[in-house]
């Protein structure tokens, strides 16, 4: 059976790391692929007023997975529709630190499930008089109910013990209120335990003691800020991947952006591109092969080049043939 | 000149770190106060059925500036309007390492300054339909604009030569992207040197490099979770003090809140709650006293007695007056 993947290199380092992982999963005998590219971003909008066009939209949504490298000034123009495109309703954003590697903390092993289609991001935006703006922020039962299922099952499945919804219901009472309310629910009808933590207290407590935490099941922005602030404890987005999960496609990407300032210079860390590609094995069932890699890069990180992110000196491609070496 | 002063212990350890810092304050000779004490928070809502009576309103209403402890369950009908009771735009707090404290990152100096009125505090909520909950987010031009004018002049009087604006308007370009313009807008008039810093990506740089932050200006709940995520950098919620800062009126509290777990045993950091009174030094005029203060509680921190949040063995007294004596 041949897996067609859509692949979306985007721009900057997105052009560079994408093909990393490309030759990751052609080095994996056991699985065929086919994999078709498309265009996104900055580069594409310059030269088309679009910078997602319709055809990338539609190679997305008839493939069985995508993988998508990152976007420059267009991120949220490609990224949030292009999550609509696979249905997505889970980002599962894992952030642990690696033996060998400099990190603020070096005991981090944190997934965080970021519900993916509503908070601020459902974006409807108004402005009511001038100098006067409103943006509706909307939270539904459904999707609440939704997210924590899948983070209560994630945490399951992957031998996880704790278990911790993130809110802010002192203040956005009515719509955290039904976020908390809705996933604690979830998680009671289980018999799970499972602990609930304000936000604003939750970043501090991630910073001070990341190891007391394994699966964290998040609002939209929550989700968006708190694995951001976990990438820092780790050394870096460059060693995020993540995955964008919906019934029935999905889509892969490292957390980290264009990456402008470096972009080009063939030195982009392509860790967490690699690692998205690890988890879209997964996703297709491939649980040994996404964990052959996750130990390649593993072994590369603690042992192998790295790039200047890391402190090495290293090229994404050196780094990428070092993987490959090691698969 | 007598100061009258609201004191509002409020719940928890803001009974035991209040009475600190109004004995700091009563050790300052050159400055006199007359303090006035005053109820808030769980144990007076279940006393009158209100977590924050009008008596006590009226009491921060007409003195020249209140000092607050912390509240339990009832924190954000305490403090939210209380806020307002003082006028309070900006919301001023500093995040700092101290030499002889296991910090996770022991070079931060940052100072949030928070927009203290708008953004998802403006707090309009309602049930659309069974199961479906909206929040009006709310920014304007005018709340924005001040917040900016407020960060740049503190930066310039408190000589920092970095100004950040933290904002996420790639995703709230309408709110978020007003609050930008309008607080880049204050920076250009004033050809002041800025960046501006995606929220996300700005909890990472702040966990990895925080040596590179001076002040900060944040939308509402940006401000919120970016400073207490730097609390966690500096050795947690027990050292930061804050201002909340209105045309007339102020009123001060640590960052931290009522700390059930601890209260009622005599081991509360006062630290943060002094620094706050520090603070309201300051703001009365008195920074040469506020400067006394705050080298006090330093020495104290790097040589004195810790309570146990700090690795030491010493009670809330103990540290209070250690503070007194280095006066
Ligand atoms: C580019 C932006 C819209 C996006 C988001 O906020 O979701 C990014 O920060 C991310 O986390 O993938
Ligand atoms: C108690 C709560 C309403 C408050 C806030 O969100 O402002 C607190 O977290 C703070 O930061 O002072």
């Amino acid at each position: 059976m041949t897996h067609e993947i859509a692949v979306i290199p985007g721009d900057g380092i997105g052009q560079e790391v994408t093909p990393a992982a490309v030759d990751v999963l052609e080095a994996i005998e056991t699985v065929d692929f086919d994999f078709v590219e498309a265009d996104a971003g900055d580069a594409v909008k310059a030269e088309t007023g679009e910078a997602l066009p319709q055809e990338t939209r539609d190679i997305a949504a008839d493939a069985d997975a995508t993988l998508f490298g990152a976007a420059g000034e267009t991120a949220a123009d490609v990224i949030l529709p292009l999550r609509e495109v696979v249905g997505s309703f889970a980002n599962v954003r894992p952030a642990r630190s690696y033996p060998g590697l400099d990190a603020v903390q070096p005991d981090t092993d944190i997934v965080f499930i970021r519900e993916n289609t509503e908070g601020v991001y459902a974006g409807i935006e108004s402005e009511i008089t001038d100098g006067v703006r409103t943006l509706t922020r909307v939270i539904t039962e459904d999707a609440s109910e939704k997210i924590a299922e899948f983070g209560f099952d994630y945490a399951k499945q992957n031998d996880y013990d704790d278990v911790t919804i993130a809110h802010k219901a002192n203040v956005m009472r009515e719509t955290d209120g039904l976020f908390l309310d809705a996933a604690s629910a979830v998680g009671d009808s289980r018999g799970a335990d499972y602990d609930t933590a304000l936000m604003d207290a939750l970043a501090m407590h991630l910073v001070m003691t990341p190891e007391e935490y394994d699966v964290i099941i998040c609002p939209n922005l929550a989700g968006d800020v708190l694995s951001d602030l976990a990438a820092g404890l780790v050394g870096g987005l460059g060693l995020l991947p993540s995955a964008n999960v919906g019934e029935e496609n999905a889509l892969f990407e490292p957390v980290h952006g264009s990456a402008p300032d470096i972009a080009g210079e063939g030195i982009a860390n392509p860790s967490a591109m690699v690692l998205s590609a690890a988890m879209l094995l997964d996703h297709l069932g491939y649980d040994e092969e996404g964990d052959r890699v996750r130990a390649a890069v593993e072994s590369v990180l603690e042992s192998g080049p790295k790039t200047p992110d890391l402190g090495g000196e290293a090229g994404t491609e050196d780094v990428t043939a070092a993987i490959v070496d090691e698969l």
